[in-house]
């Protein structure tokens, strides 16, 4: 790691000083769930094997179209970025992976990067393309579109992008890469909505020819922005019908804001869990649009149930049901290190009370129509202060009692403004933004 | 017809003393148009063939949970409501179909019922089941869902109810059934959403095995309500998944008014028509929710480019491409007549005016990304005032060029109000609200 | 009260069985409350004196437009819904007042009334009024508006009702009147929108002039429905331009699901308790439109927010903050009764777990931008496992453990719908469905 | 004005060209209306009297959190934007005066630019501040709020700029300050709700004691955006409240996309004119949330209905009622000058179809609750094509009978391409996004 760590032995020490409280703690939980029945061991054992990838994007400070409000110590580049997720993963043990976002995190040397994150104990994600943007040195334009765009030669240009990010993805390591395009309409009549999707399937398959054969291809759909009228890809409906024309290999991922008011997206995760079209997630959460706020941090109810559908098809579907799992916020006012971390938190949080619900109890109370039974069980569960749980699984794996305390009082980021000094240009808004 | 009806003496009478001002208008029509090189009696000769089936539940006055403010003179029986589409028919010649709803329109001798309707000049539509509300008859209670009920003898019930409505249908030469239920949840842990899904599909394949060959099924989907946390048909995707799973004479059908806030209805119809899956339409138009206001009344301008998406559809795939056009609004205020007459014509206004489109311009500005361009012929066809176009179609057909004033002026209401003396029980509420 | 009633004996038998529980978790909890210094005793003593009312109309089964599916036992009278009530109060100790509806509620002698709800331990709550239906008896309909119709004599007649409750509620020992009306428009031109607002507040002067010294008046806002294009007191700033208009005592009431999609309740919270013009809540919770489901069940965090709202407004305005509480709830495939207890524990839930919040680290962190910390703080109270605490409450005031467990074991329900046989006509639809 | 410009003759020979059809559309439209009775002479004179201020921003291409795709020939001060308004205004003759944003349009001496302004024929319509951007040489961040922060020494800078920003406009003859402020926040707990807004009312007061005699003082609300949790000024009325707390000049203006999802705008409209603070307007339009597409462009009938209550109000209220109207628009991926003018005259369409409405017979429509006749006068006068008379009183006072047509054939922005070659930096996009 280049330059300031946060020395284990540090983490060590807090979590000694809070021992006492923490032991007290834990014991109070445990006779609860031992009041109903609840075996500790087995939840703590599905706990211990949840990971939460962190995109590198994520580790900047994000900011809107009306500006952004850079913090300090921010990383300058890819590497920086790998240490940051370094020390989430010191801290908070639950995100051991980082996804890139290519061109933004384009090196030339991908096995020497590679290198330098498994040597930081880090694995590489699902990659990320990006054909939403124009990059300084890119020979056609995606004003109008990319994958889906009427000029064959763009198409072409973003097809190529794609099998490149997949070329640098297998020498990382990687074993999925996530296609999000901004492509659609701003009024009526720009776009027929028909053969803008004809286009997006021609283009997304020439990319799955591309993908390996172990590999996964993540379609990501979103209701709207940057287009503001028609999104070619704006529900998990055409989404599904995408995956479902490309090939088994194809997946929906679902990000909790990119969806119509009001939608019931664990019954979304329930349907396409069903039909094997499940790929996985972008956490984060929002009141308004796509808000990109810190997952759990609005509607944490909502969390919950959606684990209670993942943890309900794992029951169904076995060892199969293996949803990626990835943090996708924009921290637009808060250290991204210490969001990442919270909301890692928050997602462990919402898994750990979805294993709590008596699944015998409820299945009977669905069964019998006994509503009232039925809501009690999850309110059970829900209402159930696992935090200590949340804790001891920490702690057991190397990491902190309280992140957050130990981040602070190591002094991380002001170290880290000291050693990445801001040139003039700063990084790029673009870069920033997702 | 019993009882009273608008002679189409009165009907011809009233176009004669209009006809100056209908032929001005039309000839002011007819040169604009020409300016524009547009061929006139190709729209009219498509206009001439639309047809936009009336539902038989639209007839009498609606209302809300809040309560319902009865009209004068509402059907009391089936045969009274073939009477008010008969009127329908004889001033607005759009309408030329009634879509039944079982038990409401049950009746002992179907053939009889045919053979009224047919005198009458009348064809049958699609029938309608419905298994969101108990009969005072009814073995098993719908109160925790029907075709998706845990119970199998429940589930058991609504499957035969749904093959007697494709009996009745096939007496009544219908040639189809929409499947719409309220099966869902209020609350979250009610329902196990994916194994509803499958209770759902399992029934289905009993209702699609009892299918005439040259019958369609309609699923119809809804976002919300009666259900008020998850609904098991709530989107297109949920409903283009079941009517894959059940085989190619199962459609989606969309209602304006079932989907969540802001969404692209034209998009989900291109998406839909593209897969080979668009059913039909229930027209009406809404504000907040599932208002079911007249169709056209809040955004004449979405109605506009779904009928875009249906002339392109229409376009590029041919005689094949046949949605099926219905009205299902609840009429609170207002003499549903009336509704029904002016809402017609604003289905045929939307579609006379996607018909003005220049296609071929159209399909240049957009291969040229030229937006503006684009967006000009929209509103150029958009901004048309087609009335005279409309009236022609109707007058033509033997309609009254001026349908609602005909109707005023013959006193139809108030002779219906002497003729249908309401019985102390009068017309359930749950008739009439749907 | 009339009937079986449950007897205190069994309430007691019932907790007694699982006092050791209760003490071992109460235990539990005080701990960790020790550890974040929580004045326990002071928390307790507000809970303590939380009243929350129950409505007359929420007893009965509600339904939907499309149907109501009824249930076993509903209080077929005013009198039987008070034996409810005092069942409700026996069990869950958070709702000792009961608020009517007339003319749902009506009787020939108030004071009579009075006499058997102080019998049974309860007050009489707010007065609401009725002008969005038309009773048999009534001369004029409320079809096209009542305090804003453009008929003097509708106004006159609506007017007229609700000094009519003014006085009944007098005669009850109420404080205050809820007016509610449902006058608006389906299509846009059918009110001149201004005209009707103006028409609005001369019909509320009225009744305001006829409000006791001692009296307040509560103007409930609704987004939508049974309007479908405009409703005249459809959001709080109309709410608030109206109470100002009348005068001191006419107040603002919030209901949590007449909001359009999205907007942030307790902002509004803030606003109006602000403004001096909070009166009070109708608690209930929803995920589309106004779909009363019961409250916390949905958006249990909302509620919570909510909460910190109304705790921080305590502490700034003092003892003069006393805003009123009641559910208001449709009680649609559950038994009401079971309903209103979980809801009233989930308001209290809220309640408790807003007065965990660390007020004064919370303004630190406030004022130093530390959103993290700010969170946390939130969190922390949030995350609490209270049920110890409100199960306490219960207990220490006379009422039962598990509620509803109590409850279903008395067999309450069963005996109830021996005791009040169904008439032929049953409880009118209209009645049930607020 | 700088460099190229298109020639008053260029114009008058494109509309020679047209005039034979021109002459033939407008005559047809007079013989359509003079059969209702429709004072043309009088419409067109409230036509003529319209004016819709360009704001400096919307002349150079805007963009998305996600990427701005630049333009050619983008005006790159604010002397070249005005270059491109006397563009707009010689073409469509409905946009005399521009509205300036500080300090994006910081010029060193505000009379040598009101000197350039006049002398292109424009004024200066209402100044708008920026306290939701960091500058370069700023004291103070804005990053945690400006009028509303916890430091002081923010608010203070806040209020100074605003200050200045009256400063320069009395200098440029302005008469108005328009205060739209991003301020709120991302997270439960950041902000003290009812703290953060007794603050602003604090900063604004002294905002409004630097307000000159003659000036007024528009507060603009947004629902949400950049602020994710709680925006300060969020609704209508919040921003009621403050304009009530500081003054007879302080009004409310509306931006059409500062609204909830489904709100009804034009009802809103009515309340603030009923009020006497309704200020004025930002028009623009979208689909989802704040998308700031062009005016008029998805929901052409709400603006018809906006100017319906803009016409009713402006006939109750008299000549003291003249709401400020300009565009607020981010043209993402047109031609800025084409989306203005395109928008302009959208517009202007809502207008003149609204002055076509027949008032009497609505009235009495309204007050006879007929809503079929209500519905029907509305839908006359929206129906009504009003091109011809749009195009006549653009030429009329000297602009094009068709501005797209002769922009594009006079080359202008590849005119301005080459005179306006991109420097290094270009624009900041910041600058561009609003």
């Amino acid at each position: 790691m280049l330059g300031f760590s946060i020395d284990e032995a540090v983490i060590a020490g807090h979590n000694r000083a809070q021992s006492k409280a923490l032991d007290a703690g834990y014991a109070r939980l445990c006779d609860q769930l031992a009041e109903r029945d609840v075996d500790v061991a087995a939840v703590e054992s599905r706990l211990a094997s949840l990971n939460i990838a962190v995109p590198s994007w994520g580790l900047g400070t994000g900011g809107t179209r009306f500006g952004r409000f850079p913090g300090r110590g921010e990383p300058r580049d890819v590497y920086e970025k790998l240490d940051d997720c370094r020390t989430i993963w010191d801290l908070g043990r639950l995100s051991k992976s980082v996804s890139l976002h290519l061109p933004w995190d384009e090196v030339s040397d991908y096995r020497k990067l590679r290198l330098y994150g498994e040597r930081l104990g880090l694995a590489f994600d699902a990659v990320n393309s990006n054909t939403f943007q124009d990059q300084p040195d890119q020979a056609h334009s995606y004003k109008f579109g990319s994958l889906t765009s009427t000029d064959a030669a763009v198409r072409r240009q973003a097809i190529e992008h794609n099998l490149q990010c997949i070329e640098a993805g297998v020498a990382l390591g990687s074993r999925a890469i996530t296609v999000w395009i901004g492509d659609g309409a701003n009024f009526p009549g720009q776009q027929n909505l028909s053969r803008a999707f004809e286009r997006y399937l021609d283009s997304m398959k020439d990319i799955y020819k591309g993908l390996p054969a172990d590999w996964l291809l993540y379609i990501e759909h979103k209701f709207f922005e940057p287009a503001f009228y028609a999104t070619v890809i704006s529900d998990w409906g055409s989404s599904y019908l995408a995956a479902t024309a490309l090939g088994e290999r194809a997946k929906c991922l679902v990000d909790l804001g990119h969806h119509a008011p009001n939608v019931n997206i664990e019954q979304i995760v329930a349907r396409l869990a069903w039909s094997g079209k499940l790929g996985g997630f972008h956490f984060n959460d929002s009141k308004y649009g796509d808000d990109d706020l810190d997952a759990g941090s609005i509607n944490p109810f909502q969390l919950f149930l959606i684990f209670n559908e993942l943890v309900d098809a794992g029951a169904r579907l076995g060892e199969a049901f293996q949803p990626a799992y990835m943090l996708d916020q924009s921290h637009n006012i808060t250290d991204p290190i210490e969001s990442l971390l919270i909301s890692g938190e928050q997602v462990a949080r919402a898994y750990a009370k979805a294993l709590l619900i008596d699944r015998t109890a409820l299945t009977q109370a669905q069964d019998a129509n006994d509503v009232i039974a039925a809501r009690r069980l999850l309110m059970a569960a829900y209402e159930t202060d696992v935090s200590p749980l949340l804790a001891k699984a920490r702690i057991d794996k190397g990491g902190a009692a309280d992140p957050i305390a130990v981040y602070r009082d190591s002094g991380y980021r002001a170290r880290k403004a000291d050693e990445r000094p801001v040139s003039a240009a700063g990084p790029a808004v673009r870069q920033s933004v997702l």
